[in-house]
Formats: C-alpha cells, structure tokens, sequence
C-alpha cells in the first residue's frame, strides 16, 4: 500500500467556480503510481470549497454562481456574523454545502473521473486570496 | 492493507431517489474480506449524484425528488446552460448540492450503516440512462 | 499502513450546529501515529450530519441553524413523510445536503485542518438523543 501527501497553493481566483483539475495532477505526480486507489484533495478554508461538476461548458460554472447566490442571498437580513462583509457568513453557508473536499477513485494511474467531470475550486469570497490545498493518494 | 476496487453499471431509473445498497455490495463481494477500513462509491456523471439516507419509507425519497425541485427550479429563467432542456442545469446544481461519492466504514467484512442508513441513487435528469460507477473498498 | 477504527456516541445535543473537533480526537488517539493518511467520520444516522466549518465565532452556528431553516422549512406543506412530526423529513433533507461523513488529511500525526476549520455535529431534530460515529484513520 503506497500513500503520498502534498500540499499546494492555488493562485488566486475570482468569486466564482473555476477547474482546478490540472493544477492538482501537477501537484501529485505520483498519482501515476497507484494502480487502484483514492486522491482525496482537502481546501484548509471555510469561505471556499471544492465540488466535481461538468468540465466543458463555462456557463455552466457562471449559473452555479447564480444559484448559489440566490439559495444563500447576502441581501438576506438573518446572518449574525456579517463584520468581514455581506460575502463573508454567506461564504461559509455554500462551503458547508458544497464541502471541503472530494474524494476520486485512482486507476491505473489516473484519475478515474467521468468523461464530463472536472474538479472544481469554488470561490465564495469576493476577494478570498489563495488557498491551501492538501492532497493525498492511498492505493496499491 | 487491501484494496479491491470494481466499476458497475447501473440500469436505467427514472428521474428521483433510489435505494442501490444491495447493487454495491453485489458489484464488490470482496467487502466481505475487509476487517477494518472504508468503501468508496464514486458516480462517474454530474447529472446524477449519490447520498445516504433513510432506507425505509418510500415517502422520503419523494420528498426528497419535490424538495430538491423547489430548491433548484426548472421555472426559474437565471440559468444560461440550457441546451439539453430544462432539467440540464438544475441537475447540474443538484449533484453538486448532494456529492459525486460518499464514504462508508467497513467493519467486520460489512458496511458499517446505521439501521436507518442505506445509499441512494439520485438521478436528477428526466432521461438519464444507465449511470456508471466506480467502488473502492480500502482496509485490513 | 495502518488502519484504526473505534466507535463512539456523542453525548445528546440540542437542535443545532456544535463543534466536536475534540471528542473526535480523543476517541481515536492512535491519529497521533499516522504520519500521512486520512480520518474519516461517519455518523450512524439520517436526520444529524456533519461538516467542517469555522471553529472560533459561536454566532457562526446560529447563522446556520437559521439558513438552514430557510432551506428546508418545517411550515412548508409539501412533505409526505411526517407521522414523526414537523422537523422529520425536514431533518433527513438537511442532512443529505450537509453528507453523513468528513474525511479530513492527517499529516505528522495531526489532523491537517486550516487555521479555521473545525468538525461539526449538525443536529436537525429537536430531541435527537445519543449520535453514534465511527471514525476511521488510514495512512502510513
């Protein structure tokens, strides 16, 4: 049983959804060497989240940005915790929905994702900086 | 350290939640030969999900299917990907809200599930066909 | 690799989001021997979850609590599956939404969470009683 774990740091993104999956294969080279396993990727962040979704069309991740502003509005008047901004309780709200990381089965050296799915970064803040990342394979 | 891993195809379901626990542990007998450690099932589609829920009353996977609907609306006019029809990107945002994968324990060469606890098949699309996953099972 | 396993309850909680970071920890410290590998956390039930969010400002929680609500209301009318009372099925949609389980990187023995981030209990129902976990750590 082989195990590797690294850490890395996203370049900053904008509020919204972006593909992140060739930054993380480029992280963890070794996932080339696990025959059968998993890669698990881990955001050390509460205002941002990962998700897997589809990979192709960019208006797909433009109208996750517009639903999730409208299932967690900032004009809504019930959050407590607003004094870093109307982007910063509605921040932890969608990272809680979407979760802090993602799970992927690894075969014969690659990720073993669906033809349409991607991984992606999502970006609550409106100006949330880079993020930490740790990834780590388990596998044979 | 062992892993076994499978990939499975399930048949075609129509659209709301379904209960697949016994098409798992069918797809990867070898469960049986973990003592300790975790099963990995991974959805290889973004328009249908997996999560884990109640696996008694039919009513709850019915009012999971109108509850979501209400979540993510078909009638609502903010989503641009809209090409395969209305239930194209809602069933995008409905993946994403529910998970591409969950993780269970394995103990004693058994998913380690509450009473309640069984695994379902979300299939958010009207017609979404046979959906593929892949099972990995890791531990001692 | 090693592969550690315990089951654990937690002592009953009142409806809302509480952070457990420390019973986890004390109910498997054999973490402290995995140098890289992964903890995972499953609770054994369908109407509490878990999730990973902000450890420090307690009005963090409450705000959860209220969107929650907002989400997935008790006043609604559309729930079949009720016969346990308002916050039933209400309880099992939350919980789907937040995921039964955390899966969290260990790195020198230690659970390599960012600064912020701490392990929620999300309790749905008004009188949820006892949660039973299972936590299970991998690694090497």
């Amino acid at each position: 049983m082989k195990c590797f774990q690294t850490e890395t740091s996203l370049s900053p993104r904008k509020r919204g959804f972006h593909l992140i999956t060739g930054e993380i294969l480029k992280a963890l080279p070794e996932i080339s060497q696990v025959n059968a396993g998993l890669l698990h990727v881990h955001i050390k962040h509460t205002s941002a989240s990962l998700t897997i979704n589809e990979n192709a069309d960019p208006t797909v991740r433009e109208d996750f940005e517009s639903h999730f502003n409208i299932l967690v509005p900032e004009e809504a008047t019930h959050y407590q915790h607003t004094f870093e901004g109307p982007d910063d309780m509605t921040s932890h709200i969608k990272a809680s929905l979407l979760g802090a990381s993602v799970t992927i089965p690894i075969t014969k050296g690659r990720l073993n994702l669906g033809t349409w799915q991607g991984i992606y970064l999502c970006e609550h803040r409106n100006h949330g900086g880079s993020r930490s990342l740790v990834i780590t394979a388990q596998g044979v």
